[in-house]
């Protein structure tokens, strides 16, 4: 045998296979209710709408729909974009949207541009483990900032002094479900300017609240020292692959040049069908049933939670996204419980992943959207059971 | 004016904009005969197959197709490519195809899980634009390989020892249009193998033939030193942005978690559209009437060439793909004639960009897939009258 002619990459070594990928594989056995994956319910999917918008662009336009497009994407689509963001109190021209394959092309794209090897990244604790993955390769150090059940802690803001930038998920956050609020929101902006400290801001979940929308993003208070990640994953199907930038002027011309360089463009077909169900406010009418859809099934884990599980269980309430986040009692591990749980008939992700660093063991994540309410009632009830058990 | 908080990675200072990207957006005025681009001709586009299998995968699998997918890609797609490459002798397990948003994407993942900083890639003169672009944010060097009107020169592969990979487009070259024979891929292979150095293979084109089926891949000569890159977009639609890397077993792991870094997976809406299409046999009776088509096309621009240049161009004629590649007179600068043609109403891309190194000025590149025959015959005839001009 030769031995093998390829020499990998050094950054490869900072690649893993994603746990929750793993596990996803392990839970798609027929019988086994997973709340692991943060997968929309598919009852949410607008299959007709989709159905109208295909048929449409392929009657009316389907020599440019399946040709070659600018790489900075469909220009309605960006016109639209600009224009719901002004509804969220961020003001940019379209010429500072950039469409992407999904917002975790997003995420490749701000590590692409903006980290070098060894420089620093801050996140917070918990973070959402597909933004590690994403910034990884580009082989930054990542440095966590102090967090509390409103978010970064703005007064512990200087461990991130001179890091690339801030990466935070200000609504809902994926894993732990927390909401930052108005005035905590304002404090950060402002720490992290007086820092010089940039923010990139990913809001995937931001439309799903049950209650009252949240505040207003935080590249509304700094906008040239923040970056915006939208995704229509969560409002109208994550299998089109279809997510937006928001970045200030100085980083577009780079940001685009990457972006050529991953895959020239983000299928146009998908853009143009996607601007054609939304063109006529289909979300007003469409999203407000995924919150009541979401909210039943958050009020069901809620409930189950409360009936079911040990005393010694705490969990916070969220408000609004796809997300229970659990700590166990101390000392309990629930990478080692999983097993378990999977034998009994249930199946979550244990929270170790969410942290770039000291990773919180007896912690885990239950998704809400996925399975039905009656299916959540009996999981969460295998999930207390397995707790019982060890 | 605060300073802009930004501090941009090492490697964007690597990225530029695509020179035909840029060209493009010239051209696009009404009235322009754009030889520019590599857009195959929407004529070619399967629309109504396309209509067809949008309705029925809506129909029939719209939960599957519009949720989370397999970051490796739609198992029967995989299973299809596997054996597409079969009928070239290419022989693969399913299990070695990572399916991509667009080959561009696969050049975009190679050059994330092997090129270091500092490290070297070795090319073809000229080569394709968009894969420099790729691996150039991974900061390698370039070599360039000595070649002549085949490919690459075995004897001269010596110039790359050391380096990451060769990359090379075997059929139809993207710029020069040049088919590398039987022999000369025998000994480049072995010549390859010999020194250790791996191939990355790319075949957009190699369908697109008009008398004669191109020998077998070199990946078929050494298959755990090759990374094969294959498309829809030129045998289906671009728009679609689909196209497969297929890799050795001991590079699939970190391809696969680029890949899930990247964009988590590619569309499985367009994945399973594609497999629609295609699953039974539709490509065998559709790319003989794209291949006619350009047979045409390319029999017109030949035509022309030979009514209207001035004897001392020259040109070879392919036997396939997209491009004639065209040399002017030893002194005339491509680049600086660009701006006359677009005036006189016909646009095409200087050859300079095409270089690693040593670019070469009296070079333009023609595609003549994107206009009729009776356009071709008039955007020669302006080119002719510019160069004359000059």
């Amino acid at each position: 045998m030769n031995p093998s002619p390829w020499t990998m990459a050094r950054r490869a070594e900072r690649m893993n296979p994603s746990v929750i990928r793993e596990i996803l594989k392990i839970t798609e056995q027929p019988g086994i209710i997973s709340m692991a994956g943060g997968l929309p319910s598919p009852d949410s999917f607008p299959v007709e709408a989709m159905r109208e918008a295909t048929a449409l662009v392929l009657r009316d336009a389907p020599r440019e729909a399946l040709q070659y497009a600018a790489s900075e994407g469909f220009a309605p689509l960006r016109e639209w974009v600009a224009a719901h963001m002004a509804t969220q109190g961020v003001h940019v021209d379209a010429s500072q949207v950039l469409i992407t394959t999904g917002s975790q092309q997003g995420l490749d794209l701000v590590g692409k541009v903006l980290i070098d090897a060894g420089s620093t990244v801050a996140v917070e604790a918990p973070t959402y483990l597909g933004a590690l993955q994403a910034f990884a390769p580009y082989e930054s150090e990542v440095v966590t900032v102090p967090c509390d059940d409103d978010g970064p802690i703005p007064e512990s803001l200087g461990v991130a002094r001179g890091a690339r930038f801030l990466y935070l998920l200000p609504n809902f956050q994926n894993p732990s479900g927390r909401c930052m609020s108005e005035a905590r929101r304002a404090r950060l902006a402002a720490a992290a300017r007086e820092l010089a400290l940039p923010i990139v801001e990913d809001n995937p979940y931001g439309d799903l609240w049950f209650d009252a929308m949240p505040p207003a993003p935080l590249a509304s208070r700094w906008a040239e020292g923040s970056v915006y990640l939208g995704s229509f994953s969560k409002v109208l199907a994550p299998g089109l692959r279809l997510g937006y930038v928001i970045a200030p002027h100085a980083l577009m011309p780079k940001l685009l040049q990457a972006k050529q360089a991953a895959d020239l463009h983000t299928p146009g077909f998908n853009q143009r069908v996607v601007f054609e169900v939304i063109r006529n406010g289909f979300l007003d009418r469409h999203v407000p049933t995924i919150r009541a859809r979401y909210k039943a099934q958050r009020d069901a884990m809620r409930a189950a939670l409360e009936a079911h599980m040990p005393k010694a269980c705490h969990w916070a309430v969220p408000s609004g996204g796809m997300f229970f986040w659990v700590e166990l009692p101390e000392g309990m591990d629930a990478v080692a419980l999983l097993p378990k749980a999977v034998a009994l008939g249930m199946a979550y992700v244990p929270g170790a992943a969410f942290f770039a660093e000291a990773p919180r063991l007896n912690t885990l994540r239950l998704s809400f959207v996925t399975v039905a309410a009656p299916e959540i009632e009996r999981g969460v009830k295998l999930l207390a059971q397995a707790l019982s058990d060890a």
